[in-house]
């Protein structure tokens, strides 16, 4: 698939896909996520990004990482575009993007930078020689500081580069960031359906859902009422869809640590609506019994609204 | 080294040691390290911590940081106490792990989690596995708020623990912490000399130095002044590092992001000092000359103070 | 004026506006204020906030705020709508809206929380008792955590509650507010220019502006633009004043406090728009000269756009 | 008494105290406040600081102010020093200022400053004004950002500034900043027991307390044990007092405002103890009955211990 095709490509929601695991979540469960992307493949979703945070991508090895990928390409058909996560320093990175080639993904989604310490240039320099290294397209995720207005103008003038998710909440900061770089990428809101219509109206053209692993049809609705101009529509969906983002946001019990809830929402979810969900690994944890119970009721309440 | 002894070992000044590139940051310069290490050694320095931040862990291949770890158990003597960072899951720590021990080293210091979501249980359950795994005695590393006053209080408990390297500026939560946990732990004050005094008067029992690499004599000064309970002395040494500390703070030039120059202030005092500096890797890098030169200024104070 | 009306009256670009003194700062400057009131008022304005932080509240003595209401009251013509801002303890607010309601104001704006400490519930107490003191309408200034969106949804509902205006940069918990909140107020964007479209996208039918005190036609096309959906027109528009709102957003010259340049910028236009600007009062200082060169720059690249 | 004396006075706890009122909180009990005072002063305590935080200075009017610090000053003997706090802009800090010291307080605590925006020399300017139109010793009281380093730096130089009143929870700053500044000012650690040890170790001399209202004996034994360098017993009494300074930073019941348990606390020692505490003005409200008894298992438990 050319670049020009694949900057249009992100021009959609980005499904950020969960990975289902046996019951004592050893394994990943391959025929069931082969399951699950089929049927939002179905539902008509075209964007997907396997390895990314809702995809535990940092409890996974790097032999799973580049077989749930494989998955995708697999489970999907001509029109999906699969972007696979990958952290870490230049060898590293590299090395999972040249698999995720060989297995037939499209891009490499460069996961926000762990490195304690950083300068800006030397970033720069970092997501150059992955550039050089790769022939995937290349995402580049901004969440927290690092990736500054500057290397984002710049990073954006990279043929590599096809995309930004811009994850961060601050609305400005990513309008002033659209207007400043004056390369040619496809703008995401990374922090989903809370942020949809004021990140839209800024220069964003498509976004990431953790939801959507379990309401495709909704939040493409959402979109599609976005790119419509129904402002009232996407207003109204995403009301409905932010409680659910709300309790993703939370602690959950004996906990302070802020989103630990954020993949046990989307598993759940998931099983709720036919979905294969099941346990996520640590160190994240199951679901409290009361939280499960507001996410059934918020499902009951989507799917009573029945919107699509 | 039975680990009764390893708790005792940690009451000291912890060396969080750098490592020299080649000119062009491909390669370990490993005899140089060597040389390095077996300096500070000879100046005292007894515990050391390589493949941490200082260590530039995460420009590291695994391969890298097993040599490193072995060059350092190879330069030191019989006292010396040799601590291994390693950071990633559950399969990634504890494989270096193994490494580290194979090649004789003493102790593995888990680094702050990089996973975006985590719950507190969760986490437990992470340090529980590694410890499982390992007959190393395990340091924690908390920095950042996904090591809560809980968590610590736990994992204060589990035998493999050795010591807790404490890295938030929050002395109120550090005394809390230290008074909560009941385990056997010791305590390290882990942001090192402009908190030495604060933090051992509420129950640090060591702190761990970047600055070290360069000034051994005078930290460890530092920290005599401070067992012996001498608090003008230990603020006149604490005042007479400090300018080095606040340089490795600020972000450099052309760069808007903290601490870029934690590492190259290092690396630059090395190269003033007799010991072997360099380059660093992406994505930090070189210290800017008006920099280099407030470095040689506070260099050339302490060395005129002679405090030793 | 009925509260009806002046729900209404709300749906407007809100003109925070500057308060010109003496050379000396030592008194102000009422005839210069008229004429600037007046000239704005002819150019558009219709929605005044005297006594706000562009009109320095707090360097004011209370006399002087009653006179500065006054002023705007005696400067305008029938279609404006004139609030003024009051701070403190409720003896202190219910005073200064009395004799604002004496020269002819229609409504007070109740400045953020000065109390240290605070709680929900005793916070509402506090509003509902100036509500109950006072015949003008209210408008609720959010500005940090204080007004939580429990104790705005309770505001929306007070019968003299005519306005809230939502100053801190999180247009998500803008657009939940405004989702929770069932009563009938008008919702400001309270942070300007750079915000209008995404908090406008939100429900915010209103802005306040400080940049309107010297290029009001341009604001008012923007707001012209965003009340006709015409987005590219409105991010132009936007982007062409997004410099000096960012300008005013620094800290100046040997100062490290976060907008120090706020109001400066706005006198330094003023006097370069033929408005009557002028010095500051302390703790806040002239701008610099380069900052003035800035400001003259941008002021001329709006001036050559003529967007109007 | 002439401001060396001062200087001295400060080396020592710093009352904040509490203003009883009726039960319809619209009136100060003024014969409430002279007991509570007066048996403070037979507890030992010797400096005192009227309508502070503690003694919700932002819920009284000026009257009230001013013959709170009387109170003060007439309840207790020739060996006190009277503190009173002010808070606004130049004319109304001067006003109190004027005021107090026409009934007798020896200093006055310029409050950290409202001002929605400010520059560093505005702010030495607006200190400087104060400084010289008050014959009193000026405390300044440093919470936030607003007195940066070099602000602090400079107004230790003033002849008129006896002390310095830090309430910021970085204690390297604190460090930092008692080294630069080269006037001659008594440093208040003004957050309380639980940073006694780690401030004064790095050279403050005296601390603010709150918890001192109901339970002095132990709060001047902590500072006693700090003074003699015997650290173990100081910890033992932090330990002891910390657990009523973490309820006091708590939010209470169906409100998320941090610390809106902070003078309710207080007040409801000052009962359980045999002080006049009763309740609070808005926006604050009573402590819940569960944190009632929390405080008083607490207070039975310092009872128990009997430090002193």
């Amino acid at each position: 698939m050319p670049a020009t095709s694949l900057h249009d490509q992100f021009r959609d929601v980005a499904f950020t896909t969960a990975v289902p695991f046996s019951r004592d979540r050893t394994d990943v469960r391959y025929d069931a996520l082969a399951d699950n992307v089929s049927q939002l493949y179905e539902a008509g979703a075209r964007l997907f990004i396997p390895c990314g945070n809702t995809g535990e991508y940092y409890a996974l090895t790097d032999d799973e990482r580049i077989d749930v990928v494989e998955s995708h390409v697999e489970a999907t058909g001509d029109e999906a575009t699969i972007v696979g996560g990958a952290a870490g320093n230049v060898p590293e990175v590299t090395a999972l993007a040249e698999a995720y080639e060989a297995v037939g993904a499209d891009a490499v989604m460069v996961m926000h930078p762990d490195h304690t310490y950083a300068h800006e240039s030397g970033l720069l320099e970092y997501y150059d020689r992955i550039c050089d290294a790769t022939d995937l397209g290349v995402v580049v995720y901004k969440r927290g500081p690092e990736l500054t207005r500057d290397v984002l103008a710049e990073l954006s003038e990279r043929e590599a580069v096809v995309a930004i998710k811009f994850a961060d909440d601050d609305v400005k900061e990513f309008s002033q960031t659209v207007d400043d770089a004056d390369g040619d990428v496809t703008w995401l809101n990374g922090i989903a359906e809370r942020y949809a219509l004021s990140f839209a109206i800024e220069g964003a053209e498509g976004y990431t859902t953790g939801v959507g692993n379990f309401v495709p049809e909704v939040t493409l609705e959402l979109y599609d009422a976005i790119r419509a101009e129904e402002w009232d529509r996407a207003r109204d969906l995403q009301q409905l869809l932010r409680p659910l983002e709300d309790i993703r946001e939370e602690s959950g019990t004996e906990n302070d640590l802020a989103a630990a809830n954020n993949v046990p929402v989307v598993k759940h979810g998931m099983d709720l609506a036919g979905y294969e969900g099941g346990p996520v690994r640590r160190p994240l944890v199951e679901l409290p019994d009361d939280d499960k119970a507001r996410v059934e009721d918020q499902y009951a309440t989507i799917d009573a609204a029945d919107p699509y």
